[in-house]
């Protein structure tokens, strides 16, 4: 399946709740009271951070093989800086993340050279950091103005 | 809380299954069987989406006092074209989304034009549509090589 379409959808619920679907998948999404949600799942940075994350972890699986690496465990911890004030229109920067940092931990007797080599290449050949680094044509398809509920 | 620092953890488990936490919240992330997993969860670039689509949906909710529309429901549709040979390896196409385009629905009585100025202006705002648009500096912080499972 090379030249694939994903899809997605969003429900809004109450509040600034979503029901996140994808296929037969289902996610809560929301925000923490602080950010005037009700705190009952991830909110959408979190949800992209967790999604870069595993898209690494998945990447490290697929390669290690190939580049020889042994290992018993493997987890990523993905950190982003974002300014909530671009989204609150309080100021200019941008809405969303300015600097993403991971850290990469491996059980394994590999050496650390060798696992360097690995780390890189799992940096450029993941979906989702590529996403995130470089730009990408999001666009609006339509608006359709439903007459009733779906 | 303006400058906020976000955190996911992405832990490997059998074959390319994750198990991706933020705060208390716990997702399972996996691929269907034709990208070699199990099919227990979304894979990371759906994720994406759903991050994406849940993200615009907030922002609406969050903004549509302003912009002075009443809807009964909201809900958005998100898809996104990638060529996983570029994750594989079989071509120098980049590995990640090339095009994400979205459709919002909306159940309202507001005029078409007061909804695509709304619309405009979510996806100018909304944080995870700015971080897939632009690009994100993206680096890694850390290799730690463990000497046993955490």
């Amino acid at each position: 399946m090379p030249f694939t379409t994903f899809h997605a959808k969003a429900e809004l619920q109450k509040g600034v709740q979503v029901k996140a679907t994808s296929r037969n998948f289902e996610i809560t999404v929301d925000e923490p009271k602080e950010l005037g949600g009700t705190n009952t799942g991830m909110n959408p940075v979190e949800l992209t951070l967790s999604a870069l994350g595993a898209c690494q972890a998945i990447v490290a699986r697929v390669y290690a093989k190939k580049f020889d690496i042994d290992f018993d465990d493997l987890w990523i911890d993905v950190e982003g800086d974002l300014d909530t004030d671009g989204f609150l229109g309080k100021s200019d920067v941008r809405p969303g993340y300015s600097d993403i940092r991971f850290t990469f931990h491996i059980v394994t007797d590999a050496p650390k050279e060798k696992v360097e080599g690995f780390v890189a290449f799992i940096e450029q050949t993941c979906p989702v950091a590529d996403t995130i680094m470089h730009p990408v044509n999001v666009s609006l398809h339509d608006i359709v103005i439903e007459t009733d509920k779906e």
